[in-house]
């Protein structure tokens, strides 16, 4: 089983409650059975929603026991009513719980600045809380999407201390192309025991190379988030900077981490195609982020993937205004497997094969700087038509 | 006449040379009968076209004579060649001119990465030099066109000094959905004398207000220009900092660059409407540019513009991960006439109206941050399907 209820002593669920529309699940619970330590990476954006500054707050203690999410509405821009109306949300799910209303989180996505439909949240809670199950997974990750077309959960299990450990994860988002506002939402579970500070290096850690390598530093949504949450029912001793166990579990943490972050560069807005852009051999290890970032999120290169041109140079144009230091007369780029330019220079290649590369479900772009030894990985995905038709008309 | 020989004692032209289409003009010389003052902006791009480099260089002396521009092939990532090349173009107008070559500066604009067809750039240049007039400022302003729609020029002219002074100009560039490639050239013609030194000056104070506020710093083209030139033949006593003059000069020269901005930001690929967005008292002036350019550069914003949304979150959304420091409280916001949020609250509005606002050919934002007494302007322009049709299918 993949997702947030693949880690033991998790359960959750996804119910319809009309947040805004009619049918579609929009209010998910994920509860621990013991008290988890928990970590999260939030919006940089100065305008927070009032979940976001919640969360902030209700994480420094670094324990929880539930998260409820709300889908068709952001609650961000709202007041000081968008505030209770979070709160109120945690509330209700720490009464029917029996839990502590601090040991609860709360995330929200959708429309900023409408004030959030409580009369109808409310009671979409009572069924969330009343449908959580071990199988519940799927449900909760139905219930988070807005216009992601995919279910996106993933997860992985080891051997640590002779124990069985799982980490699963669900996640949402899917308006890639200069993601400025289609909110990231994510929530990873393991029944590892994890110590809650070096849960937060690792969440830092994996967020850094993944979901902050298909969304630009800065240019986030109102409501991003990403919370772990790790409720040791494995029974391992716990994990520690440095301890027994401390880089598997991180790597862990990071490969599911990617697999959705891919998941959601895939699913971008209107895309047709993942766009993989590696960049290697640069001088440090910001270069490479900064370079690999920029081309992943250039408009006019992901709308040549969509006409299937192989047109290079918005490849190094975007590599050159991204801040990265190179030399531009060092620079090779490849396209899947066809060189297209040597030392900053166009080669003569075939454009029926470099079409065909154009052509695939996953273009990949590795840019080699020659200069160092660092690389980066960013993710993004084709500008289309489909784009437009979906941000043209969103809201209403 | 508006344009690149509205002021005295300039000649241009433009012709066919076949650079890339057949027919199309794409050749332009300018020409001052008299030595010229020079100043220039160049693109902060770490890829710099080998036109770029030559003018970087060439413009230190403060002086030039005349300019050589092609469309078609942008003359960036060709190797040693493309310097060559840029300097075989400024050498061949230099000799049909009569001038020395250093006086010579050249643009080019177009794909990257193509080795320039000399065989056909040289002989356009004969052209283009035997066609130079007082009256050919027009043809000029075609040949540098690429995707553009519309002819961009515009000239002012006021009495200084007992003469009349004319600053008349033209420009190209329409990439500008997150204009990080469609290059932006600009060319200033004014018969005033002006001292080097102080033109430098009213042209980087000029391009903050203008170009800059299109393009976000950093994010530019191979080949982005702003050059002016300033003969004297109006025969003012030479305008210095501080002297008779300098202000009113340094405004129109600002007028007509924000001007050509506009033109470039209405004329944006695809674009069916101008968007005008003010920021209001801010604390400071790089907060209030750093706010109205995001939001004018936001996508998201742009395709709800045009899908008629007055989604007005994706605005302070937009502003709020700028960099800017504001109150998301505080922040007042208006679609046109209409107030679409209060102290960062949405406030119930017409929806019909606000759709009719965002149905005219130019939408006006203002965003009022109530923090201080800064202002700033930025343009854009919606995103459209025509936009994902132009650039999947640019170079081929």
């Amino acid at each position: 089983m993949a997702g947030i209820t693949a880690a033991g002593g998790f359960k959750a669920s996804g119910v319809s409650a009309g947040v805004k529309y009619i049918g579609k699940k929009d209010v998910a619970v994920v509860y621990s059975e013991r008290d988890a330590s928990v970590a999260g990476v939030f919006t940089t954006n100065t305008v927070k929603a009032y979940p976001v500054l919640l969360n902030m707050e209700r994480v420094k203690a670094g324990k929880a026991r539930a998260v409820v999410v709300n889908s068709g509405n952001a609650n961000a821009c709202n007041g000081p009513r968008g505030m209770d109306d979070a709160r109120a949300m945690t509330a209700e799910t720490a009464r029917l719980l029996g839990v502590a209303e601090e040991r609860v989180l709360v995330c929200s996505t959708g429309v900023i600045g409408q004030p959030m439909p409580m009369d109808r949240v409310i009671p979409g809670i009572g069924e969330a809380v009343k449908a959580l199950s071990e199988r519940g997974g799927r449900d909760a990750a139905e219930a988070i999407m807005t216009t992601d077309t995919e279910l996106k959960e993933y997860a992985v299990s080891f051997e640590l201390d002779g124990r069985t450990v799982t980490v699963g994860g669900m996640a949402k988002g899917s308006g890639m192309i200069h993601p400025n506002m289609a909110t990231l939402l994510c929530f990873v579970t393991t029944d590892a025991a994890v110590d809650p500070e070096f849960l937060k290096e690792c969440v830092a850690y994996a967020a850094d190379r993944s979901f902050n390598m298909v969304t630009v530093d800065g240019d986030s949504s109102t409501n991003d988030t990403l919370l772990a949450l790790a409720n040791g029912v494995a029974g391992n001793s716990e994990i520690k900077a440095g301890g027994e166990g401390c880089g598997i579990f991180r790597d862990v943490l990071t490969e599911v981490c990617v697999f959705l972050a891919r998941a959601m560069a895939r699913d971008g807005e209107g895309a047709t195609k993942l766009i993989e852009v590696r960049v290697v051999n640069a001088p440090t290890g910001q270069d490479a982020r900064l370079a690999a970032r920029s081309v992943a999120s250039s408009t006019l290169f992901k709308a040549a993937v969509f006409g299937r041109d192989a047109n290079w140079g918005r490849i190094i144009c975007a590599a050159g205004y991204s801040g990265a230091q190179f030399n531009p007369d060092a620079v090779d780029i490849f396209l899947g497997d066809i060189q297209v330019a040597r030392g900053g220079q166009g080669l003569s290649f075939d454009e029926e094969a470099a079409a065909a590369v154009l052509s695939g479900d996953t273009v990949n772009v590795l840019i080699d700087l020659k200069e160092g030894q660092y690389e980066a990985v960013a993710w993004g995905c084709d500008l289309t038509y489909e784009y437009v038709r979906i941000n043209g008309d969103y809201r209403t």
